[in-house]
């Protein structure tokens, strides 16, 4: 992972925009990927100029051919590359001298394949980089922009898009070819469709920062095996998502470790665990999809209608059964049903046949005309507790499937309101379904689809609603203490850190150490013991014993004077007996606490998503519920709050069954010290705070016991 | 809901291939329902003679025209009614003196409608009765049986669907339709495909009953908004699936409380609480699916191949992205990557090119031919870790579509394992994934899908290999004593049974009530301590007192002779003190049970699904993780395991932490008999044992506190 400056919008621009485009290596032979992608510029009605270049022919398509590129009299904005891979690296020189700043690498065989490839790959880097040069691949299938300003189809793909506002990006180019049929049978079109491939230069972050800019776009959908920076990357999707509103989606490759290993055999990738990238979505605003349909059915959500202003939907319907189905779905996935106003009652009862039920979801039951749907759909649409309508047709014998879409569509382009449409069948509905693609209403095949693709669009609604406030750093945290610590280890080789020290670094992070000390004779001890408050514990202190219980070297719950005194001479003597000589380095005081819930806290720092913080309550909790919630640092104000509350089990520190509620401010203090800590200090690989023991509300939290790795 | 006879197969036999039907109440008016229906049943090839009446036509669609029923000359095996509601009853009234024994009522107006409906749905019931007819409907779409013997489309659906081996039953009439469109749009075909709507007579439990011995079914589909007797349909469900191993998959509508009160306005269908219901689909073996679409994928998984012997699957594709996404949801679903054989490597290296990935899931890359496929498709199968194969084909420029689908069918033809495949995208696959489909290869638009499916076949194939064993009647359980109890407290007029009366009634039944005894001497209670064995706990005996703690009735943890005297003579202190004179009935003294972990087992009689039995842990696990499993009584002993087992915290129960494993054969047998239990004494509405404490395992448990309601 390297951390690079970004792609400035100027350099984006100018692969999606070229006034001409040279395709490099280009050939004659109809059906291969060198004469398709030229096939398909000229055939797509590209607006500006092409040049092939092959050293061997005169004319193909009837263009006039250049022996290489160097050889072109005028400037040229875009080279697509289709040389075989061996080759390139000449090519990609070639475009250098010309003075080319942005290219396409269509060509396979580089990174994918392996060693030999992977260097190859490296130098085609290394020139385009001599020269300045921006681009995208190589092993992609290529790039397409829909604006009839430039209408470019540099892609081996079977068809140019319809234009749209959604831009897709993916990794996987074969993808791209599915995509591009599945979205075609539904009339969805495209601002940009981008195949990155390897992404030697150009990545999905530089390619996400262009789409937020770009006005076409109005959706953005990823499909992606790994991500080249996770930081950045969650960055980007949260300023698109806060500062231009529009939704991301993305469909990752490789939740499972086999997937995962499957993805490193496809093209290296590698693949982090799933529930820290879940999280990690969660708090950029990401919207995770499962697979290809439901990326698009949310897709559609999002391009064609408005966002909701909330969850009240009214269900419009020709038949029972899929009302009753669509109405179980719907407050499945957390959507209510409106309460209709007495007017809409009314406005229902009057027009619709006595047998209808006038009641939400509204049946205008098997013999409904196209106005008796007009109607019902412009009530609820009209009526202030409904913030968006949902009409489902079933193709009953009497039912005139072009005219009610018509109804619907004209009903719903006079509305700010959602409207979704599930004409249930195939081919019955299909002139239907057809009428209501192209006037842009999302359609689903399944009412299931459309209420969880509407329930998406109210989750990213709230989404837009919550605030994100940075968490101001803590001025008091000894950073220089902590350096010190940390250096000390290093420089000793050591990865584990001691105990003392653990906690040492701990409290010069204001963390919230028990009250201890570290004493040498019984009546320090004592002193000590009086100053932090019985009842105590007390633990023998050396680097020799992993085991100190066993040994005798613990005792717990002293809670006077005498049982101080007793403890120290007991763990002394049985010190001495197992340990050699001047092993002792001193006895420990502790603060005993008492029957606080115990959490974990932890820092992990993931080879892909970095400092990947962890909250969840202690034993049975974490063991057999696996209970437990993740941010990626730095975390914001309010995911604090989210993390905490989150868990399944954050019932028991609210307070159940009579127990009071425990301090869980404290815990957010934690979790934003150890953020900031985990930002300042790499080095640290894992910290864990295990257990941290949280008192009643105001009366804090304790680390009973940590331990860090570098 | 009534408990009726089942109809015999000859019964409904008789509806579905009748020699001869009338088509009572047809008419002239093209687009209506009396109309459709007869030319329905005359375009779509009816293999036996129709008779239309009608009191006002001489000839309908070219056919002579019958006044009535009764005038038609020959034997009429079937009458499908199309009279409106309100003259129904006189047509019935004439079928049953023509002779006529079967019928399909169509017309709408009945229960659905309200009150006034209700009755004449009734006065139909009772004639068809009077004169021993068996009828589908009323309010329904009508019935259609594509056995080429009959080929009836005795329905106003638009269209007559495919042969198959798929029964389809429905509840909503309007479904049908969208389904007969959808699945027409796959090729998928039918057996039979049945409209059953108010069930006035012939029901669900009827109909699976008849399709169990129908040769022609092979899977059968049901859409439900309510059961008419749970117990019935659990078990004719689970006889055809033990039986005859075809899968009993239900769409059941009404799954929240909004969809429930939405399916009781439609049909007035009372839908059941959705955990129990789960619950008991789960213990008959029935697949229950969330959507129409989800159904069918998983009926051609079973319709169209053999059952997996395993979830070892290989999978086979010409992109990268595809496979990785197939492998994850493969894992995530449950199956497993097989590991190829040496041979199976061997032979792949050998046939397919350098840069094609031979390790399962198989890339055989983007300008993969038929062959290619071909070649991998077959070493695959043929490899003895392989149980199942997985196609799929994105639609790259250089890719042979349709030679691709022959090339899979017949591979897989020649195959005992299952193949499933997914041609990624939409019209430019279209050509192979029709010709996949007319092959019977299961396809799925999206690998998502195909996998789902698989795992609920490969669910299906465990289903069947799991034993059901009846747990015996226990012989030691008091009923006469039980009874006996029960009477006395019903016939005082009271619904709640004091703690003696219920601890009773669990001692009747052999349930480990902990050893007690309610005395009314302080000598008498010293006596049953030392018999019981310290510790031992002393509680007041009153029908006038809640809570016994508050007025200081209850003294815990007695563990001397002493503590005894002193806890006896207090409670009486305290109990005089607050009670009316004579109130108190005497003491309690109870085995005191250390640190058993508490359970919680539960009855509820729930009004669909009769005798409900819960499990769960106590306190916590009940009350925020909500962690409990349901069984309809009786119970299986096999399930009675599962039942216990099946709940998240039972880690807890089989010991964590260092804790010894608790007692769970001794849950299980407090299960059974409570099963006996529910089954004898039907007035029994609840019964809570909460806690029921478990000890260490071969220690038994014991009820420490119940309640019983009537």
């Amino acid at each position: 992972m390297s951390f690079r400056k970004m792609k400035t919008r100027e350099e984006i621009e100018r692969i999606f925009y070229p006034a001409s485009i040279a395709v490099v290596g280009t050939n004659k032979v109809k059906g291969t990927v060198p004469c398709d992608i030229l096939e398909n510029i000229l055939k797509d009605g590209y607006q500006g100029i092409i040049y092939p270049v092959n050293p061997k022919e005169r004319s193909i398509c009837g263009l006039r051919v250049y022996k290489y590129v160097i050889d072109i009299e005028d400037q040229v904005d875009l080279a697509v590359i289709v040389y075989p891979a061996s080759v390139c690296h000449l090519a990609v020189e070639q475009c250098g001298q010309k003075g080319i700043k942005s290219m396409v690498i269509i060509s396979a065989g580089f990174r994918e394949t392996g060693p030999p490839g992977t260097e190859r790959e490296k130098l085609v880097g290394q020139i385009a980089n001599k020269y300045g040069i921006s681009f995208i691949g190589p092993n992609c299938l290529g790039i397409i922009n829909t604006d009839p300003l430039v209408r470019m189809n540099a892609s081996f793909a079977r068809r140019m898009p319809d234009e749209g506002n959604i831009a897709f990006v993916s990794q996987s180019g074969a993808l791209c070819t599915a995509v591009l049929d599945y979205a075609a049978s539904k009339h969805i079109g495209f601002s940009k469709f981008i195949s990155f491939g390897n992404k030697a230069e150009i990545n999905e972050i530089d390619l996400l920062n262009y789409l937020k800019d770009d006005p076409l776009t109005k959706v953005i959908l990823l499909y992606l095996e790994e991500i080249s920076d996770v930081q950045a990357f969650m960055e980007i999707s949260r300023t698109i998502i806060s500062q231009t509103r529009k939704p991301v989606l993305v469909l990752k490759a490789g939740r499972t470790p086999e997937g995962a290993s499957a993805a490193a055999s496809h093209t290296g990738a590698l693949a982090g665990k799933d529930e820290i990238c879940e999280a990690a979505f969660r708090q950029a605003g990401i919207i995770r999809c499962d697979d290809i349909e439901q990326m698009f059915n949310y897709a559609i959500a999002f391009a064609y209608r408005p966002l909701p202003k909330g969850n009240h939907i009214a269900i419009i319907t020709n038949a029972g059964g899929p009302g009753v189905l669509t109405t179980d779905m719907a407050v499945r996935m957390g959507l209510k049903l409106s309460e209709f106003s007495e007017e809409t009652t009314r406005t229902l009862k009057k027009n619709l046949p006595a047998a209808a039920n006038i009641k939400n979801p509204v049946d205008v039951i098997g013999d409904a005309s196209p106005e008796r749907y007009s109607v019902a759909l412009n009530a609820a649409l009209n009526d202030d507790n409904v913030e968006a309508a949902m009409v489902i047709l079933t193709p009953q014998s009497m039912t005139d499937i072009k005219s009610v879409a018509r109804e619907i569509s004209s009903v719903a382009e006079n509305s700010v309101k959602p409207v979704l449409a599930s004409f249930m069948g195939a081919s019955d509905v299909a002139i239907g379904v057809d009428l209501l693609q192209k006037k842009n209403i999302p359609h689903y095949q399944l009412p299931e689809n459309m209420c969880r693709a509407f329930a998406c669009a109210y989750g990213f609604t709230k989404e837009l609603e919550k605030k994100h406030t940075p968490v101001p750093r803590f001025a008091d945290i000894d950073s220089a203490a902590v350096r010190c610590l940390l250096d000390e280890a290093l420089a000793a080789g050591r990865h584990y850190l001691t105990e003392t020290e653990t906690l040492n670094i701990l409290e010069a992070c204001r963390l919230p150490v028990l009250p201890r000390a570290v004493v040498s004779s019984c009546s320090e001890a004592l002193y000590v013991a009086a100053d932090i408050g019985y009842p105590v514990v007390m633990k023998v202190v050396s680097d020799f014993i992993v085991h100190k219980s066993d040994m005798g070297g613990v005792v717990l719950n002293i809670s006077r004077h005498e049982e101080a005194e007793e403890a120290y001479k007991k763990i002394i003597r049985n010190a001495e007996a197992s340990l050699p000589k001047g092993a002792i380095a001193g006895l420990l005081v502790e603060k005993m606490v008492g029957d606080g819930q115990e959490v974990i806290l932890g820092l992990k720092r993931d080879p892909q998503f970095g400092p990947v913080i962890m909250f969840g309550l202690g034993g049975i909790y974490v063991e057999v519920f696996k209970d437990v919630s993740f941010r990626i640092a730095p975390v914001w104000k309010e995911s604090v709050r989210e993390m905490i509350t989150e868990i399944r089990s954050f019932p028991v520190l609210a307070g159940v069954r009579g127990k009071k509620p425990r301090d869980v401010e404290s815990i957010e203090t934690c979790i934003e010290r150890l953020s900031q800590l985990a930002l300042d200090f790499p080095e640290i690989k894992e910290l864990d705070m295990n257990p941290l023991i949280v008192e009643e509300k105001g009366k804090g939290c304790f680390v009973a016991d940590a331990r860090i790795i570098l």
